[in-house]
């Protein structure tokens, strides 16, 4: 794709990160339709990349929000969305205060010392995050209402809400999840009627179509997806992959492939193998693999695998090639994703 | 330390990475009492810093070993170390024949494949890797022999054979680990007898003392250490740590810290967090923590967090900061090692 890059998928080095164009366009697509526009923020956290990012910027969402300073600056620094939201706490906000840029950027705030440090840091609007289940940040409604009462006196813009119900995500019955999000969104609208604002930002991936009580839904893994979404009702499929050779194949049984912990995030289990058989272990640089037919594999095979978790796996990279065929079997890269939102 | 660097660890951004340096020192001590010099070949995988593996140089370990050719390649770059072995197979072996230094570099070989590569790519010296059991790479004997003969007649030296016993570093009872070491072991030995050469390369940090039977022990984590040997009867202590801080503190019962999944290896499980408490959960940028006694905590302390397994936690940072006291009252940075052998 690029002049000087590999063209091909059989020019990379493995392990590398690999994502099926289509596959990701179809989720694009699938999302917009419900959530077109800006009632979708798309949360960069999921994917780490301003060239992604870009895309769903150019199919007209323009607001964003992040899980770090860090990526508010990148997103800054790439000229991507206009209206950057910090979807979380910090104390480190200085930096994000004092950024040039026309995009609007917004900080969370559930407490005096985060609301403290943004007042300091220069930072011109917040929104009042509040606990709506989830065991991590979040305030009630009564100290939102004296946090933003404080915020506005200091002459900061109060723009609203949000209340993240990422507990809800996975349940499995979708009147059950629908039920159980009309609850904590309850919560989220009544603390929403004593702080006002026009935002009510909510929801994920797993909510995005059922919760019709925010005003726009924060997702970003529905871009790639996880295979731990696996037998889900949602209308998203795997767009990512690791891809690996086979550098050993042992005739009692397995082989081994060069993508390990290093090359994963771990916190779902373990990676499913997109060919016939089933993975045994992963090791810090190893994948071992059970195949069903040990005779079909050889050393300098391309396998391909679908890491449980998204976020933590593409953090651990440094880009995502974009392929519009199989890329074990030296599929064309079209495009080339810089992960240039990682670290802190 | 630097000039220019964070004079404390108040000065860190969170997550960050910190290394307490007396526990590392009496680490090395430990090992070096019973590995000195050659007997050890500190495997750089579990750091992948050059910084950390200078110290290890300098004090006589001058035989390093690797997972990937990336590491290898960095090591040379930064001039440590005067005998580096590519601890793995790779078909991705050209870059090393093609070093210019004067470390000799050897690459393991279990397949014709491997051998290939290493011949076709300019690779001087080579390792037979045994399977001694762990389902992952290695050949067996017969195998290793014919491999040899075919090495040697293209003008290779063999120096011997590698063995890895990685599924034995856990077994929990001494005389029991150590007996299943003297199996596995006897496999390399007759396999050895058969291939020649002077080098019998096994072992890491669970059998680093009960390993007799090999020339060199492979270890690398014995300088960190994982709290995941917790309760084990070796001589290392945990010497990383992920230093985070408070960010919201909820009044039904947990306190968050910004350090979560992307800033942790999570193969091994939570972290676990050095206060009075336990980890509740991570996402990907939070650690949820419930604490004793909620009164004591508040936005803007810092926690310190143990993780599961070092190895895959050191590869998502940059840096790792030095430090002599408790990182969470700001103690004064002593060294900084850049991780710089990551990626691949």
């Amino acid at each position: 794709m690029t002049a000087s890059g590999p063209a091909t998928t059989t020019d990379l080095r493995t392990p590398a990160l690999v994502v099926d164009r289509a596959a990701f366009e179809d989720n694009c697509a699938a999302m917009d339709t419900i959530r077109p526009g800006r009632s979708l923020r798309p949360h960069v956290k999921a994917f780490k990349s301003t060239a992604l990012a870009r895309e769903l910027d150019r199919a007209g969402h323009r607001g964003f929000c992040a899980a770090t300073p860090a990526e508010i600056e990148g997103m800054v620094r790439a000229g991507v969305g206009d209206d950057l939201l910090l979807a979380n706490e910090s104390l480190d906000v200085a930096r994000l205060g004092s950024l040039e840029t026309d995009a609007v950027v917004t900080v969370a705030v559930d407490s005096d010392p985060i609301l403290d440090a943004a007042i300091a840091g220069g930072v011109r609007s917040i929104l009042i995050d509040i606990d709506v289940g989830l065991p991590r940040c979040g305030c009630d409604a009564e100290t939102g209402e004296r946090l933003a009462a404080r915020a506005r006196a200091a002459g900061l813009e109060v723009r609203g809400v949000m209340g993240y119900e990422g507990h809800l995500m996975m349940v499995p019955d979708r009147e059950r999840r629908r039920a159980k999000v009309e609850a904590a969104m309850a919560v989220l609208a009544e603390a929403h009627a004593r702080i006002g604002g026009d935002v009510v930002s909510a929801g994920g991936t797993g909510t995005f179509d059922l919760n019709e009580w925010c005003t726009e839904v924060q997702a970003g893994s529905y871009t790639l997806l996880d295979t731990h979404y696996d037998g889900s009702d949602l209308p998203f499929r795997p767009a990512l992959g690791v891809l690996a050779t086979v550098i050993s194949v042992n005739p009692r049984g397995w082989i081994v492939a060069d993508a390990g912990l290093k090359a994963l995030g771990m916190d779902h289990g373990d990676p499913t193998w997109v060919g016939p058989g089933s993975v045994m272990f992963c090791s810090d640089e190893h994948v071992t693999l059970r195949p069903d037919r040990l005779a079909d594999h050889h050393v300098g095979d391309r396998v391909l695998l679908r890491p449980g978790h998204v976020d933590p796996t593409i953090a651990r990279h440094r880009t995502m090639w974009v392929v519009d065929d199989d890329p074990t079997e030296g599929a064309a890269i079209v495009d080339e994703w810089p992960i240039d939102l990682r670290h802190w």
